[in-house]
């Protein structure tokens, strides 16, 4: 039995060091008894040189995880067709990528193969109903149901890499198979607990994202530790509400104690990027009130206490609804993008897709308003919204 | 019906801030109509002036809560037993204040008083089984059962005092009796819900203070995030399995998803000075490692990863163990006393008496091992335990 990781970025390369090490040291278990572990690596030049070459020569992926030495048997490879051979696939890339690779992927899918996938996001199907990643998986390899397991928690790459101690929860209808992959990753420092609420794990990896926009929109805005407490205790109320929505009684009330649940959300909602950027965007558009004569808000910024009610920006010129609307999403957008270069290196932000879809589904659903936290959100981030009524969204 | 605050210092003074506007603004509901909130405040003198009188002209407590003013229906009094007469009793003092403060209330206390708690700790009686503070008023005041309520939350008191968002969680046996509590506390930027989960409420409060010196531990050793979420995740989850094992199924699994849960612990262990004395003294020890000769490590420190197994400090004397063990906990407590000097102002820790009411707990319940994260936190603290063994209690 065989392991290839598709997904050669710093999550990617962390979760490699793990993975390569485990079956090393333990040789996990009878069934995964071939080392070499093969890693699908987005082929690029770095000084020449290309970035598979260097990793299989030097053990280290020198562009995305410096600094950290791989285990030895840990092999890239720019293949998809050759590592897509493999017969357990760990899934750990930017969830935009996804379509493209599974499409090369397909022809050389082999029979029983089992998949997991790491990857954060949420995609909608046509009806505007939530789909899960994993299911797209299945479908799009023909895995069949359950084929895809996933596996979320509380773990920034670096620290992993550090091998620091962290959690994480597997999510795995089927409990010998989920087990299978608890042995791949489980070891001193990585602990592994598995469940079989795939659909309420996934969901937490993705939505977390969303409430740490928030989160960093409340440290833009000013408000306090304890504001902060409620928006993150509110917002784990959401995610779990969003679950039992549109996943009913497939969610188990644990998953939400496991480390996908509060221990991510604390995780991203204190140290992670997403914040980090709504933090500067809150802070920028604040900023942008007291200085550009384009925009005005209901009542004038200087006498205004950080938890009025309802003032939203008005812009000035007299135009309709939907044009401004467009209008604000394009500017909004365009801020994104500036920040995601100045502060990701171009590196997209994971909540910012999932705060769209969340808001697609729940429009659909219409359920906005049962979910204040995360609608607050999307329209801060794409509608112009005041950042400051993120602390008006925690009391409704 | 009036209302009596023992309690003038910081929290208690930003608790009197709240509910003395809410009586301005709201007349609250008919039942208190009397404006004129007593609190009691322990009577000393500032630069040659009364507190007391200080506050009552100024409607500043320029002590505890300096540049914050008061509203003008808050009065302060040296006499306990003038408070004591009124009809509803916030308690909101250091707990080891709160014996002699009983004492000297019973005699004045009328029929029909109800209370409601905000003191965290935790008393044991006489078996060295856990009591509730809330409990002890009952029985000192005379209240009968039920008759002592609790409120705990996220509730950074300077914050409060600003008027920032946040919210709380009262404990209230009887229904009626919790919706008067919330009434004289909950406003736009203090919200209030009520349980009937008193005991979960009222012990939330003080385990979160046990988990923070852990989070602080944690980040004195140089844990990373990912560690400290996952002790925080697993904290709560001891926090959940101490009231269900003591209080069995009145213990209700919302409340940990309420403020006084989930909320305050994040706080806590992100802002908390439980958490940063942690950190000092976590930080402290290693230094002592690497420069005191009177101590070992069973592996040198230079070579031992923060994670290895075990490794606890071992005295070079032979001494025997209840000696070696009073000797630590003398050494401890001594260093201790230092940080609440130098980073408190003298002013206790209240998750030192926490974690040793804990321990004596379960050690008298013979349930130790039950709870790896609060006992290391008590050895490290008091036994000088390797600092660094909190990580290894997230493990076990």
């Amino acid at each position: 039995m065989t392991v290839g990781i598709i997904g050669g970025g710093n999550f990617g390369s962390a979760v490699s060091k793990i993975v390569g090490q485990n079956i090393i040291d333990e040789g996990i278990c009878k069934k995964v008894n071939h080392e070499q572990v093969l890693m699908w690596v987005f082929e690029e030049l770095i000084e020449g040189e290309r970035l598979t070459d260097i990793i299989n020569q030097r053990h280290e992926n020198v562009k995305y995880l410096k600094g950290i030495a791989l285990p030895h048997n840990i092999v890239a490879s720019p293949s998809l067709a050759e590592v897509a051979g493999a017969d357990l696939l760990v899934f750990v890339l930017p969830e935009q990528f996804l379509p493209r690779t599974l499409a090369e992927m397909k022809p050389h899918i082999r029979p029983g193969t089992k998949a997991i996938s790491l990857i954060k996001g949420l995609v909608t199907d046509a009806a505007g109903a939530p789909a899960l990643i994993s299911g797209l998986i299945e479908r799009e390899l023909g895995l069949g149901e359950g084929g895809c397991a996933v596996m979320m928690g509380a773990n920034l790459a670096g620290e992993i890499a550090a091998g620091q101690l962290c959690e994480a929860t597997i999510g795995c209808k089927d409990i010998e198979t989920g087990e299978l992959f608890k042995a791949l990753f489980h070891c001193s420092n990585f602990r592994v607990e598995v469940r079989q609420d795939v659909a309420g794990i996934e969901l937490c990896g993705c939505l977390k994202n969303v409430i740490a926009l928030g989160a960093g929109f409340c440290d833009g805005v000013g408000a306090g530790e304890n504001t902060k407490a409620a928006l993150i205790r509110r917002g784990l109320l959401e995610m779990r509400a969003f679950c039992r929505m549109f996943y009913g009684d497939g969610i188990e009330e644990g998953t939400f104690l496991e480390s996908c649940g509060v221990a991510d959300l604390v995780v991203t909602c204190y140290g992670g990027r997403n914040r980090r950027c709504g933090q500067h965007f809150a802070q920028q558009v604040l900023e942008e009130y007291e200085t550009d004569s384009d925009f005005d808000t209901v009542a004038p910024v200087a006498e205004t206490p950080l938890t009025r009610k309802g003032a939203t920006v008005v812009p000035r010129r007299d135009i309709d609804k939907g044009s401004e609307l467009a209008s604000a999403e394009a500017k909004c957008s365009a801020h994104w993008a500036v920040l995601e270069e100045q502060l990701l290196g171009g590196q997209r932000l994971a909540g910012l897709p999932a705060a769209r879809a969340v808001q697609v589904v729940l429009d659909r659903a219409q359920a906005v308003d049962k979910f204040p936290i995360m609608s607050t959100v999307y329209k801060i981030a794409f509608e112009s919204r005041d950042p400051r009524d993120i602390i008006e969204s925690i009391k409704l």
